[in-house]
């Protein structure tokens, strides 16, 4: 059983995180009006069409005023931008957060905008599928993911603990950490990852001697397990790149370091420290599966056919 | 409805691959004697137990006696020694294939063994999951997957399109190329994945400032993905990346260069360069789930909980 938890809440971008929020918040009753908005007159458009609002505002400014929780949901590189637009309309005494997945610079930029009389309290939820915009959200993203809070020294204990209880509350798991290390931990369980991906499907691509129809055709030997998070949304990760450069360039050499070690046991056939390696990644994989952050299922589940019927 | 399409079959070899066809052949009854065996008297006793052949026969070379249709499905490093274990044992108008995932050096050690009177028709079916061992197949496996022949340029064209149709009748698609560019096809569609992902999942074990606990926690934001696939085999991986060094390392070798323009692009901060390449990629997903070659369900389909009832 679920309650109101702030009479007035605000989404502003209301992409696949933005949308799902809204949703959960609504589906649980935790407002007694939730205000949502977008920059796209488009995205706005659809959202009074499906009601993800009580009430869809025209403006930022428009839809943060009298708002008790206001968490906005924009593509890293906007945070900033959104947060000056927003400062002299927020209540006094109101939370205002984020979802963006680089927290380090981003929240020191979006706190020197806003007001003194808010209560600022970073936030990421480590969730979400390959899809965006306002139509691919639901109200189930976050049960059993984490949300990690990066509140400032300075932050408000009784604010933060409100914030997490709303995470909480819709189905996740909340960890507080620095925005630094939160930045480190992000750059390799998923900027890094993502980078990877990104980089082998387009190496995919351009080859000059497999075409991109046998590439397409043969993935299941493992290539279309990189494909669904290279099909993320380009702002989005463009975004998270450019703010969290040195984290994702210290992972990356790094990872660079590993992969010449593997290439050179290759390169001399030595097939000890080759399978040595091997061993050790699958007791990783275990770990994640024990941790409930993954499914189980064999090859993620994905269905397979019938065969046909046997004659007698 | 399926058929009696060989009197006597024989698998050697009860992995997940090797045991999945043996499901497949059983339950559409595409042979009146289904002959297996292994090399490994522990999973020798468990195919007895759970039936998966009409006979378990101890040894290979009793295995293959009398049989039409041999499959080799062992590591791709045992493949050479297997065939010249067999070879005196074969029948006169055997066909001899294997599924290896290396095609060319592989194929032609075991044509040196074997004799002119067998076919000899490799094979490679581009499909399986992380999991391993006898217990881990279903009859299912091959629906809507790929099996590639690889019949080398002597090739007898009856026995290679009987073994084709064998593949048809348990689920799969066949397409035809030559070993050579087979591995070059595969060294980018899975070979090269798996080195990636046994790389970065490897990388993110060792961390100094970022510990193994946070690493498996935060996973969902990508790092799981990559770590399905680096759960694979060892003893397998090991033997693909020792057969296809060359096709493995040119792969690589384009890899790294792409790696570093993203790098570059990253360092630079050139937005442009990086949303250009996002774009470009995310197509390439949709190309795959249009082929049927992956589910389009968001996330892979990973199960979602249900949120509480709400307070009326």
């Amino acid at each position: 059983m679920t309650t109101v938890q702030f009479p007035r809440v605000t989404i502003i971008g209301l992409g696949h995180i933005g949308s799902s929020i809204a949703r959960a918040v609504k589906e649980l009753g935790l407002t007694s009006e939730l205000v949502v908005t977008d920059g796209s007159p488009a995205i706005r458009q659809r959202a009074t069409e499906i009601r993800l609002g009580d009430r869809v505002a025209e403006t930022n400014a428009g839809a943060v005023k009298d708002s008790d929780l206001v968490i906005v949901c924009v593509p890293v590189g906007n945070l900033g931008k959104v947060a000056a637009e927003i400062a002299p309309h927020l209540k006094a005494g109101a939370i205002v957060s984020d979802v963006g997945s680089v927290k380090g610079p981003v929240a020191r930029e979006m706190a020197e905008h806003l007001p003194k009389t808010v209560h600022f309290v970073p936030a990421h939820p480590v969730a979400g599928t390959e899809d965006s915009g306002p139509d691919s959200g639901f109200a189930e993203l976050f049960i059993d993911r984490w949300c990690i809070l990066t509140p400032l020294p300075d932050a408000d204990a009784a604010a933060v603990e409100r914030l997490a209880t709303l995470w909480r509350t819709i189905g996740a798991n909340v960890e507080t950490m620095t925005p630094d290390h939160h930045d480190l931990v992000l750059a390799v369980t998923s900027h890094l990852p993502h980078l990877i991906a990104y980089t082998i499907v387009g190496t995919a691509d351009e080859l000059e001697n497999v075409t991109e129809a046998e590439v397409l055709k043969f993935s299941a030997g493992g290539f279309r397990d990189f494909t669904r998070i290279a099909a993320s949304d380009p702002t989005m990760w463009r975004d998270i790149f450019l703010a969290n450069k040195d984290a994702v360039l210290e992972m990356l050499g790094t990872f660079q370091e590993d992969l010449s070690k593997l290439t050179r046991a290759i390169r001399r056939g030595d097939g000890e420290a080759l399978f040595d390696h091997f061993t050790r990644t699958r007791a990783i994989r275990r770990g994640i599966v024990n941790l409930g952050q993954d499914a189980a299922g064999a090859n993620f589940g994905r269905p397979h056919g019938q065969l046909p019927p046997k004659k007698d």
